[in-house]
């Protein structure tokens, strides 16, 4: 077993926090200049690590080392730098920075790998500016749809032309697909962004899989009257009827049990005036759960609930799926394999679902696919009171290396 | 009993309709160009009505005809001609026009009144623009704020430049200020903007008093997280903490029949996103009812409710008194006058409170006040679908009338 030097790791976590460093917390928006600059910092670490550089088509930043057996597929591992508005300096730069630690502490180490490696720098995983996100591990495994190629940003310009200037080629894009057989694995070393390892003491969280996604839009439409001169039996409130739409995508995952979490994030009412009875309500909704059947019943339970508030209350209640990501299950052999590296350092282990996606999701398109999780303080994480400790950030950063290892000698 | 001429008043409400319409509906926001012709109209009408015109230091339109006692005080009659945003034509226009309409027929009928009389066309009745209501009411009778003096529109203008614009100077606005004994009467018609007349099918309402309001802003503070990642345990929803807020404040006017309405009108979520738990919402809320008592009874339960939800919830939540209106009754001998002289015509009447503000309310600080309602087909206001029926608009302008004959004859 190797260890990393935490200290040299935490280095440069703490240098590329520096890039885009706002009053308490970092801002490094996909394409943005403090992105670009995060992004060379990135690559020049490569180059120092001994890595051959490349920027694909789609932006993704790659560096490889060539192993001893040529014909192998390769081990990819990484992550993305880019960052939500005023987040923090682990999501995401961990994955990156811990992958090129690795790569330091192999080449001190003497140790040249059967495969190939790949350290991945993954391009707009967070789609803050183009609301598109995984836009680069999406790319690169041939999953991106027509609209993704359509969209634009808040000041009207183009991703091809923003991809232009982090070294892309929209008309090339086709140049930066990976197929099945280019890897025998993808890794990724990410913060948890929950509570559960923090909460529970365990050091390692083996990610068993990524959440799936139901995206829905309800609309309560009622009749917006005059507060002061309507009776109450008079009205037919869609702020009222909200209330309980509120309240019962709150029990679908509490009372019913029915999906992991559920959650409305936006609410939306018309006119919001202050003595008008709102007459036109908008909700966003999200089930997220490991498996689709569930999904599907938190949907349907949604749905009876949303029939029957609108007989009762005289409302016309709407839900329009907007979208369905389909849960993605890690790879059984890597979630073994992260288990018996950690065990054999002395680290606690437990199974765990991500809640939130990763570009491990697309990169389980095209190869068996593992993430690593360590403890985010608080649970926090898109903010800038998101921290993981340095030992915890080198301990997972000494289980990614350590997998590595072992996915080299066990796989082919 | 003297009637009213129907198709002459409809003339003048259509005429004065199609200045500021809308696609489907009326709008002449107080000062607005569309006011102003709004305003030259109604003067126009009023001198061929025989009326001495003056407006006042406060922009109110006061049409006067002499009576036999110049002794007496005057009997004031009117309403407002200024509307919400894409309004209707009977508010505020029916109580206006109905009155020149009874200066008419007096004319007509060769009757000159003891009573001097007044003909009343209020500035900025619905303070739209400046966020003020009751603007020129309020000044007539010493009523205003020094905040009301301060205001500025959505284009930075000045209430002062505003009235200006309107015959009104701000330096000079004690000179509008009525007092006790200048007034023996007020009297006001006007749709009732509720659906009570409507449903019962009864002709006129008898106004009992213009309801109180408590005007409350609710802050309910969380914790936001991400949606994906935080474990329902975990979570400090104030989005699901305002749905609790919101079912409480229906229950005050319903279950508990502790006030006669209760509304939130505006909810505010923050950061109102997909997939961020909400971390604080607010909402304003009122509490409408005729006696001061069941105002602050409605207050306190919303109180009691709040602190054990927060408890409960582990959310903050907060309630911020925003104003308070009393409820002002009307006069009961006016009230009976309007009873009796209605009975002689041959209506039916029912005792009905306002639960929207009127000028009535400003004028009854100085005089009696009384006001006399007509049915809103389905108790609709504020909004293109306001209507009236021509016979509902004249029959209450017959007994705006004969209420102003039976005041001349039982009133010093």
């Amino acid at each position: 077993m190797i260890h990393i030097n935490s200290k040299r790791l935490m280095g440069t976590i703490g240098t590329l926090g520096e890039i885009g460093e706002t009053a308490d917390g970092v801002q490094r928006l996909a394409f943005s200049s403090e992105d670009k600059a995060g992004r060379q910092y990135v690559q020049d670490l490569m180059l120092q690590a001994g890595l051959k550089v490349k920027v694909d088509a789609a932006g993704n930043i790659r560096g490889r080392v060539e192993g001893r057996c040529p014909d192998l597929p390769a081990i990819g591992v990484g992550s993305h730098t880019d960052t939500v508005p005023n987040g923090g300096k682990y999501d995401g730069a961990l994955g990156v920075l811990g992958a090129v630690e690795c790569i330091n502490r192999l080449r001190e180490e003497s140790i040249v790998t059967r495969h190939s490696i790949e350290v991945l720098d993954f391009t707009n995983e967070e789609g803050t500016g183009f609301k598109s996100w995984l836009w680069g591990s999406r790319a690169m495994t041939g999953r991106l749809n027509n609209s993704d190629f359509l969209l634009t940003d808040h000041e009207g310009v183009s991703i091809g032309e923003r991809l232009q200037g982090v070294g892309g080629d929209i008309y090339k894009i086709e140049d930066s697909i990976r197929k099945q057989g280019d890897y025998c694995v993808y890794l990724e070393l990410h913060i948890e962004q929950g509570p559960i390892l923090h909460q529970t003491r365990i050091p390692i969280g083996v990610v068993t899989g990524i959440t799936g996604r139901i995206a829905l839009e309800v609309t309560i439409q009622g009749f917006a009257n005059h507060a002061g001169t309507t009776p109450m039996g008079n009205r037919y409130d869609a702020l009222l009827g909200a209330s309980h739409v509120i309240q019962a995508v709150n029990s679908i995952a509490t009372q019913d049990e029915i999906c992991r979490v559920a959650t409305v994030g936006i609410i939306r009412a018309n006119p919001n005036a202050e003595n008008v009875i709102p007459g036109k309500v908008n909700l966003s909704v999200e089930f997220r759960d490991s498996h689709i059947q569930r999904l599907n019943d938190g949907l349907s339970r949604l749905r009876d609930i949303c029939h029957k508030l609108g007989l009762d209350q005289g409302l016309d209640v709407n839900i329009r799926q907007l979208g369905v990501t389909n849960p993605v299950p890690m790879d059984h052999t890597i979630q073994e394999l992260i288990g018996e590296v950690s065990s054999a350092l002395g680290f606690k282990t437990r199974s765990i679902p991500s809640g939130a996606g990763h570009d491990a999701q697309s990169m389980a398109e095209i190869t068996r696919a593992g993430m690593i999780f360590v403890p985010s303080v608080d649970g926090v994480s898109h903010s800038p009171k998101e921290f993981s400790t340095d030992l915890d950030c080198a301990n997972g950063t000494t289980v990614l290396l350590n997998t590595i290892l072992a996915s080299d000698e066990n796989l082919d």
